[in-house]
């Protein structure tokens, strides 16, 4: 079960305190590591803007800013794989987000739970897991 | 117990094989999450360049590429808290890395564990946790 989220509850000024207290690269965005909450998985990096962001801490669902379409990205707006925001942290040089999720399904778009399916096997890169099925 | 590295062992093509894979951005640069191996914490974010992956792949030893000193960046090799690399892993896209790591002390260089120490409580931005003491 998904715990509530303070800042969904929360005043625009919350938002924009965090904002405010975060160093964005000089595009306007910084890096998000997603985090499923319980089993600890790191299932995707990805890029906010302080739009998206605005929307991720508003709505509890993350919204990314997809850099190869310039666009505001709903995670799972077309494939249903959205990401319920449970916890955001960020990092010491305030460069980097963490966010603790709870994933429905594959985060990533080859059906995977995680993008991070290629390693080192044998001293080649070696596909380590396999897409879901029925997903 | 940290398992032994294969690539250690690999010959340097392997090691060659693997950037060849990879997609480093416009500065030559690739984003790589570190995460305890067994917690599941996620502990830091920081950069590698092509030559700072080598180290890490040929010693099992993490180096970083420091952005701010434009140096390799040994991690641990003032403090002692470096990282043993357990496993190396890349997502779908080839642009960014995970890291499993056994991690020696604080990965903070504020002496936190982990660098994702600042979260949302109650609408405010809250330190969630303290430096280790006697580290």
């Amino acid at each position: 079960m998904v715990k509530k989220m303070q800042w969904q509850v929360e005043r625009p000024q919350s938002i924009e305190s965090v904002l405010a207290a975060l160093r964005f690269d000089e595009r306007g965005l910084i890096p998000a590591i997603a985090q499923q909450h319980d089993s600890g998985e790191v299932l995707m990096l990805a890029w906010m803007s302080a739009d998206s962001l605005r929307q991720t801490l508003s709505s509890g669902r993350v919204c990314y800013w997809s850099r190869s379409r310039a666009a505001l990205w709903r995670k799972g707006e077309s494939s249903g794989h959205v990401q319920q925001l449970v916890d955001f942290r960020w990092d010491c040089d305030a460069d980097c987000l963490l966010l603790l999720v709870e994933q429905t399904g594959p985060a990533c778009h080859t059906n995977r739970r995680s993008c991070f399916y290629n390693a080192l096997r044998g001293g080649a890169p070696t596909v380590i897991t396999e897409p879901e099925t029925g997903a």
